[in-house]
């Protein structure tokens, strides 16, 4: 039969957005962090919707109240990727039968409301079904005026940003998932980035507003993904000098042998910022973010040549579009 | 261990909310079909969220874009009840490996934008995940002023209508799984309120904005469900004595020596509504939805006893608080 063989999560989400009706004069375009709809006057309703999946999204030694904290996290996120303050959260909670008692229940409740909270956002409501596997589908929504943080807008010379320093959370799912090494307290700080993941809203929101940042998406997917998706959507491409990567996945790479830009640019789970700045505003970009004590750390440039290079110590290497995509990536 | 024993949805639902930090001021209270949050001014922004799981919800011989055309129809009725207009839907999809393919995709995307095109919304955006059984996950807003139809506020005497007859769909579902007869036509038409159910957002539109209805709620978990719990949200009872029925379920039934009124309180995955009018604005209200070429029809009135009662030929039954329950219901 004609297009029955699989295909993967992008190719998937284009043939969708193909098939629909576009809404008119829709403020955010299909394929960015969030989507919208228009208000009255300037503003715009703001929602997101993403589903946790425990077998796909959910390590092995996470527990139901992380497991259900991060399925709000990951969706705050793109909130915060674009400017945007959460105003409500709605979840659809999908439970196998083995997790339909009070115990459990419980645990999964605290876990979203310990989420919202922290986000100082709120549940207000949502509904139940039976699955086979444990699904989170969680919806935020907010309003914002119509000047969001969109993936496209960066131009050549503008600063490359994040909003923290990668690799943790691979390092992490390694020691979780395989043979690797690490003292104690090391571990429990990678283990710690799986399992207590964060949404960067603080700095997102701190930004907004401002005409600092001419594009910005979050690095669920991967440094790596979000480099090229910002490549995509803004036709520039990046050269980055500057590893954002601390000491303890430096360790970790050297002790288990590891290569430490695999760890930085491949990871994904991992909620930064990924941004562009206009040279002229970096000064007062950094500032606002400081204000609310998060940090923006410069690791390159946006380049006329759509490529995304990775240039330390005089060598160059091409840093490719691989990243997490379902269908096509091995769990 | 404390707690481990399997609970139903209703519990499931009761524990989350104990467990969940309220929001101040919430303008519709927790429970009810749809969430709300407050906007400037007297508007409200009002947010629904329902998975369709294959699994559940999906019978035998239910096309792919008939099951996703059925994941916007459900959550569009929950609009409906309350009388508010869908202004955009986003869609967390799940969808196992097997439908990962041009031909099962572009069926599903056809069908979630069938449904939303025919109730006059749009998807604008959402996200596809990998999980074992079909998922559709969809997430409605829309805004409205702040004086939705809510589950609570029927009173004595009012006149108790529903938006259509009952009883199709689970005829249709016998006809579908079991070893029932039914002429060819009779079939197609049973058979087809299965597939394709539709949402009273006509009727639910053409109802708000004036105070006819004093209590309103969709019918997704049957008749009987439905009753019970504007009883609960109401403080009142009901007294039915007209039992919303067609000739085509009354032949079936007698054809496959099915009770009538089983068919009739007891079906679910059926989309009418359930609402309570005031007895003084009865011919009014009946105007309005005719105008939208719906109809409204009286079955019995609220009443004092907080009870669910069919009085029929002078024979008193009590309709028992029986419906579709997750972790309970057996599939």
């Amino acid at each position: 039969m004609v297009g029955t063989e699989t295909i993967g999560e992008h190719e998937i989400i284009q043939l969708i957005h193909k098939r629909l009706t576009v809404m008119p004069n829709m403020p955010v375009p299909f394929g960015d962090d969030v989507s919208a709809a228009s208000l009255s006057g300037n503003e715009i309703a703001v929602l997101k919707t993403d589903m946790l999946v425990a077998a796909t999204d959910v390590p092995v030694g996470m527990s139901l109240f992380e497991a259900a904290r991060k399925a709000i996290v990951m969706n705050i996120s793109d909130f915060a990727s674009k400017g945007v303050m959460p105003s409500a959260v709605v979840v659809a909670l999908g439970l196998p039968k083995t997790l339909a008692n009070k115990r459990a229940v419980t645990e999964l409740a605290d876990g979203m409301n310990y989420g919202a909270r922290e986000y100082g956002t709120y549940i207000i409501g949502g509904d139940v079904n039976e699955t086979s596997d444990l699904i989170i589908s969680v919806s935020l929504f907010g309003t914002a005026c119509n000047a969001l943080m969109l993936r496209s807008g960066a131009k050549d010379g503008d600063i490359l940003a994040v909003t923290g320093l990668f690799g943790k959370t691979a390092s992490g799912l390694r020691l979780l998932e395989g043979n690797y090494k690490a003292t104690a307290s090391l571990r429990e700080i990678l283990v710690n980035a799986v399992f207590r993941p964060n949404a960067r809203l603080r700095e997102g929101l701190a930004l907004r507003g401002y005409d600092y940042v001419s594009s910005s998406m979050d690095s669920s997917d991967g440094l790596a993904s979000s480099l090229h998706e910002l490549s995509k959507m803004s036709k520039v491409g990046f050269l980055i000098d500057k590893l954002p990567v601390g000491s303890d996945v430096e360790e970790f790479a050297i002790n288990n042998g590891l290569d430490v830009v695999d760890l930085v640019f491949y990871g994904g789970e991992e909620y930064e910022l990924v941004l562009t700045i206009r040279p002229e505003k970096w000064e007062e970009a950094k500032m606002v973010v400081e204000t609310v004590h998060g940090q923006l750390i410069p690791i390159g440039k946006a380049i006329y040549d759509k490529k995304v290079i990775l240039k330390l110590n005089g060598i160059k290497r091409d840093i490719e579009p691989r990243g997490w995509e379902h269908f096509k990536s091995q769990i």
